[in-house]
């Protein structure tokens, strides 16, 4: 074999996000570029260190000499290396597991062994987008129950493990798409007034208004490192903070990247990612909560019930001991749409104010009771008057407030964004339905969760009497511009569907 | 809604291969970077041109400024603009055909509408590879029969669709994946001679040792624009050219790329691909060769048969007349493997040398004869005879002489790699079995195609008799860390089986 060629390494001030890229000279010595026909994939070796990158081909020496490999922000992040210093760049042979995934693609079922390899691949960044979308979707049209299982636990082992000091860590997760719906931010101050180990770890929102992490974000700092989140649990018995840090099943978020802009929701896929999660952040309680209604993720009950034995399933045979609520989610929870007003409704459910959004309240004493029932120093179905006790007496909103202290104060302080606008009834009658989805997008269209402030305010419910011209909701925003498009999106359809005879 | 944000264009000397991308300064005022969280799709508007882009940050102002966007150089040709022209920038919307493709995905069939919506959004890059994978996967998992008519039909319509004088425009095509079988460069000639238009269209290599328009490029220029193909058709009634000047149905190129490396091969899509592109040439009378054997791309005699019948279907329904070939792809054709040796095996056969392979003479006849039974002006049946007649008069000869002539000389003069290692057999016995696939990895780790000199020379054909120690082929390369590679490979394996039974 002839000598590889040194090149030198070059900082290239260029962001390419998730994907390592390296810049390349056309006439570099090191690599032919046609031997890259279809594969633009190499590895880079610097010292101990490798990285699979995809190249470009730079023709200005002034970006990369011929003698230089330029490295660009993340790549150069994870290779830890120096400017100046010397590595090699060869074609990179194809991943391990692409025989996996053309066999997955090919309708057959993969084995135990075979999973780990797609998911170590995942993990490692050895496949490429092509790949990786080719594995879920042909997973999206079949799975045996043994490959959720198997590919559940691959995921789980294949970033950071936590371990917990407690027997008992719990954890409550609801599957998403019912704006509002911020019960994990009252159910972990009630459980952790009550002594149970609660490390909530949560997204932010991807293409809902605001995730857990948004609006606890409007209160206290989440953006914790795995030291921070541990001594906050120690001190508080819970924490709510942001996953980003901690590295929980790396390859549940490269596959959600891949699932979301196809609007993949498979039960399966749904199963492996949270409780690949939930595995990996040591948790071995958990309540899950289900919402069915016309425009939430899950539509009829039958579906639910298909969705609920999967995850006990997948749960029971991994060492998860799981309770499974299906909940009404035929309209939002709470009034507030967006962090800011997500967080007003928290807070005033946490100090019993008159005016707190029942159905907030109600819900969460129910989920937090269910997470209570797992405790067996309580009689069985104790848990909810419990949960009740804890809220009612202050003790859960005095566990938020350490819980907020030993976080710390939250990045920049976030207020209501001042350009308002309101959707109004076209005529008397009922609210009949409210569509999830729609009111979710107007959010989004105002700002949120960018913008932490705007939001919808929610006035009618379903079932409420309305006038003509009476107002639905608020729309807040503060960009001029997320204002327009809200405004206009509101104008075309608000989402509310009002009907003379009473709802049903 | 406000004023949208002007940047100035600068070109960045960054080859982005297929790929269209603009560099972003971070604190870029025309587009908050949080606005792009789950996409990195932009719109980039220059006076009437607008082009889908996926955008990088730039971390300094020497790349690109704060009021600059840099567009790389696939981009900027697309484009069309000049530096320090002003452009606007805003987020992509989702392509139209976004929902069709979901839909697929979700397991649903398409209309002709939809697939239209899809094949359009692929052409002009509008779709992300996630997407374009999702796509293809789906489709490889089920389509019915309207489907691929309708795909097919969009494909050949999205790209250049060749009209020729001739009422009758006839081409010869092999589904490829046996090494050798340069049979076009023979067929071609000889329908030529007769006179009937066969304007052919070649790619080159892209996971074999060599496509016809490599081994055409060691006798001749193929890289002709579609006037200078126009005018050797007109000239000589053929020509051999390189198809990628012509832009014949572009989504099969981009669908392609997907496919290889997940190694997707199904009857359906295999069919559009061919078809549609034949329909954009304007090919009107297709005789089409599909190769079985155990290890060509079709296995078995009732693979085949459903294969020839799908081609049948969709061909009769888009108005192209096919005559479908089952042949013997049990083995190499012709001697050589690699563009040179390929050549060298065409010319034998054309000069009606004693050497020339008989196996890729008869098979051409076969081939060049079902071509020629298109003429009317033929009796049933004659096709054969008159192929012969016309390559043993040398007419075919002179035919090939008169197509090289118009088309120009070869863009370097090649020759057979010096670097020389034999296949030898391991014991006394005869060749019962050549593995395609393997000859084929052997000959492309020697550097074929990119070496148009290296590749394999075949001494053994399937059912010789050979002696331990017999070489049953000889390796040619010309780049010492190739010929290393293969020389490896060989050792490892050399895709012989020689066993004491005669061959069945």
């Amino acid at each position: 074999m002839t000598e590889p060629v040194h090149l030198s390494i070059k900082p290239v001030a260029l962001d390419t996000l998730n994907e390592s890229v390296v810049l390349l000279a056309r006439d570099c010595p090191a690599l032919r570029p046609e031997r890259l026909r279809g594969s633009r994939k190499v590895v880079l070796k610097c010292g101990a260190k490798t990285l699979i990158a995809t190249i470009l081909i730079a023709d200005d020496p002034q970006l990369v000499g011929c003698h230089e490999v330029g490295v660009t922000e993340p790549a150069f992040r994870r290779l830890g290396a120096r400017a100046g210093v010397r590595a090699t760049i060869a074609p990179a042979p194809p991943a391990e597991s692409l025989d996996a995934v053309r066999a997955k693609v090919r309708g057959e079922t993969l084995d135990k062994r075979q999973l780990a390899s797609v998911v170590s691949d995942l993990t490692n960044h050895r496949l490429s987008d092509i790949e990786v979308s080719a594995f879920v979707v042909a997973c999206a049209s079949f799975m045996t129950d043994q490959e959720v299982i198997d590919l559940t636990e691959a995921m789980a082992a294949a970033g950071t493990r936590l371990r917990w000091g407690a027997d008992r860590v719990v954890d409550k997760h609801s599957i998403g798409g019912i704006p509002g719906n911020r019960t994990t931010m009252i159910v972990a101050p009630i459980v952790a007034a009550h002594g149970l180990t609660m490390p909530k770890t949560s997204s932010r929102a991807i293409t809902s208004p605001a995730g857990t992490a948004d609006t606890m974000e409007v209160l206290a700092k989440v953006d914790l490192t795995e030291a921070e989140m541990r001594s906050v649990v120690d001190e508080c018995h819970a924490c709510i903070a942001w996953g980003g840090h901690v590295n929980l099943s790396p390859a549940d978020d490269l596959i959600i990247a891949i699932e979301r802009p196809l609007q993949i929701d498979t039960p399966e896929q749904m199963v492996a990612s949270i409780l690949s999660k939930k595995i990996a952040a040591g948790v071995n309680h958990l309540v899950l909560d289900l919402p069915v209604g016309p425009t939430a993720k899950i539509r009829s009950a039958a579906h639910a019930q298909r969705v609920r034995k999967l995850f006990e399933h997948v749960a029971g045979r991994l060492g998860l001991f799981i309770d499974v609520m299906i909940t009404n989610g035929r309209e939002p929870i709470g009034r507030g749409v967006g962090p800011v007003l997500e967080a007003r409704d928290v807070m005033a459910v946490l100090r019993n104010a008159p005016d707190a959004p029942r159905d907030l309240r109600d819900k969460s004493l129910r989920l937090a009771g269910r997470v209570l029932d797992f405790d067996p120093a309580l009689r069985g179905g104790a848990g909810e008057a419990r949960a009740a006790e804890l809220l009612g007496s202050g003790a859960a909103l005095k566990a938020m407030e350490h819980i907020q202290a030993a976080q710390g104060p939250p990045p920049r302080v976030s207020a209501l964004g001042a350009r308002v606008k309101e959707a109004t009834a076209a005529r008397d009658g009922f609210v009949t339905g409210i569509d999830c989805f729609r009111i979710a997008r107007i959010a989004r269209l105002a700002g949120a969760p960018t913008d932490p402030g705007a939001g919808l305010d929610l006035l009618k419910r379903l079932g409420d009497p309305v006038r003509q011209g009476e107002p639905l909701y608020r729309l807040h925003a503060e960009d001029p511009a997320d204002f327009a498009m809200a405004a206009e999106a509101l104008e075309e359809a608000h989402g509310f569907s009002i009907s003379l005879d009473e709802a049903p």
